[in-house]
């Protein structure tokens, strides 16, 4: 992939942060500098606190190691993942802005059929102001995008649809692979551009990919929550798996949506499989439960923000999940920190002054 | 639309029937034959008996008129609607293939982005193959195609998918909108080709249109009722969306699934915006009762035939969708009519003559 020849343009929002996990890449920043240069960046560096990334001039951004999140977060620190990307929920916690975009540091500029280089930070936002609508499947897919609509036979009183909380976008090139498909298929590729964004109907799980990844942090935030993985943690890889579950029945509890299709990104490269199904070797059994016990998760009506039901949540995944193995009673222990961190990070008091001051690097 | 150029080739199945409510429009055959003429047509004449639709040489097909249906399902005829292209249900009824394909005679070749003209039938034919996936969501869409697989988090014990009944094809040109999104938007087309397949989740209604439709007969087949339209009642174009509506609640309920998406047909025409909307408003304030009332349909696990499934369905119309309107008892009566009528015709002692005989027509 060669340099983008887009000039940097204005912010479409202001009220938009980019979350970066780590970036072992500088070409990655360069690639997207005329799409990300005009947002602030909040990079969470996953890995060893000495090691020291280098952000190319012109980019705003504040950039935060374990040492900083040990600092902010204090004992609550116990509940974001140490050398895994999961990592990067700290940076959802700490934003101030309205909506999140977070982005692997192997995504690029992809290109549309007619050559053209996607604005996928574009797509995300437009995704996520348009309504949703989970109630019911409309056969051309948007109804809210231009040249579409509501299709026969869809109810009117169901066309104003619900708020979008999340907006899932897709990779070209490698796809998003579990480890035995990527053994099974080391040369699969994806080529095939889909024009549509659609909304995942009420009630229907679905694999929430964190590579390229939109949403609404007001609507949806302290869902976001990435788990524990990596060090010192039996699994790996699910860690957006779980917070799309999660994210989905608390969507669907509070009438929001959740968008996938467009954008896409250009994913460069696989990671290694063997390592992948080391990481992933427990979750691939332990979903087989994890997955009808969220399909049977309802939450009660007293579960009216986002918090409350996450609480409510993680009692269940203790009861209902708990049994399995217990890790996922550290899980649900680690829920709740999150809930008390997000609250003590995001109260009124606390907003004005703690990103700033706790941030390694901020430069313009 | 230029005649195709594409050569007649051998069918793809020979268990499969087009059926075709009327055809005004001679070009109609002539621009499909490369497509059609390798199998068997189905046609059901939807208005005066009198008129003789003239069907070009080289197809093989019955025609059945008015008098056809009345002679053949005698007081029965009556579940079978009169001057509308609901009456096209009288085809599956007849047919003895496995599959059947069913197209408006307003709907054309279409061509994909590359310009090559689209088998429609052969898209069909393969949706219906390959398996659905209802139970949870694959975000790069249909996992059987080819160059795509189940994504990360897809549970490996759902990757089996369920058998297909349904496959809900789309249209180029003039979209599928009701009466009063055609008066809002005379002018909007569709031009966006959307290269995706799709199951749509279990739980989760869909507007069905009847204008590019398969099915698998023997799965799905007697719940592809098309209801009480045209001449003598009160509504009119809500025939697919209710045959839609009844199958997909059973198609969940036998663990059967139903696709959307490819293949494209090029709709050529608009009905009159006025014309329909005397035919759609009762149906557009009703389906404001009956969308909540399918949402909430749950089916006994008695109900283990499609048939069975479709008489219980008929008594759950009668009694929650009767105090609406008259109509609806009416509706619930020929329900259980259609089921005697099907199972008539589809008993292994009538299967044999039936059809051959009741053809006004039969020609290769």
């Amino acid at each position: 992939m060669s340099k983008p020849a887009t000039p940097v343009s204005p912010p479409l929002t202001d009220e938009l942060d980019i979350v970066i996990p780590t970036i072992r890449n500088l070409d990655f920043l360069e690639m997207w500098r005329p799409f990300f240069q005009p947002y602030h960046l909040i990079i969470v560096q996953d890995g060893d606190p000495t090691k020291t990334i280098k952000v190319p001039e012109g980019f705003d951004y504040e950039l935060y190691n374990r040492n900083d999140i040990n600092r902010i977060l204090g004992p609550k620190a116990s509940c974001i993942s140490f050398k895994d990307s999961a990592c990067r929920c700290f940076g959802f916690l700490v934003s101030k802005k309205k909506y999140i975009f977070t982005i692997d540091d192997d995504c690029f500029v992809a290109k549309d059929p007619s050559g053209k280089e996607i604005n996928a930070l574009a797509q995300h936002i437009q995704n996520l102001l348009a309504p949703s609508t989970p109630l019911f499947f409309n056969t051309l897919y948007d109804p809210f995008r231009e040249g579409a609509d509501f299709v026969r036979g869809y109810p009117f009183s169901m066309r104003e649809g619900v708020p979008t909380a999340v907006s899932h976008g897709l990779w070209l090139n490698i796809p998003d692979y579990d480890a035995p498909t990527q053994l099974v298929k080391p040369r699969e590729r994806n080529t095939r551009y889909v024009d549509a964004v659609m909304t995942i109907p009420k009630g229907t799980l679905f694999p929430m990919c964190g590579m390229n990844l939109g949403f609404n942090r007001e609507l949806i935030g302290p869902a976001m929550y990435f788990g524990l993985m990596g060090d010192g943690q039996p699994i790996g890889r699910y860690d957006d798996m779980w917070a799309g579950w999660c994210t989905k029945v608390i969507t669907d509890h509070l009438g929001l949506g959740v968008k996938t299709g467009l954008p896409y990104i250009w994913h460069s490269k696989a990671s290694n499989p063997f390592v992948n199904l080391k990481k992933e070797y427990k979750g691939i059994y332990w979903q087989e439960d994890i997955i009808p016990f969220f399909q049977s998760v309802s939450l009660s009506k007293e579960s009216t923000t986002v918090q409350k039901c996450y609480i409510e949540l993680s009692k269940m995944v203790k009861e209902k999940l708990g049994p399995i193995d217990p890790y996922f009673q550290k899980l649900a222990d680690a829920m709740v920190t999150w809930i008390e961190a997000w609250d003590e990070i995001n109260s009124p008091t606390a907003s004005a002054s703690a990103p700033a001051t706790a941030a390694v690097g901020k430069k313009k």
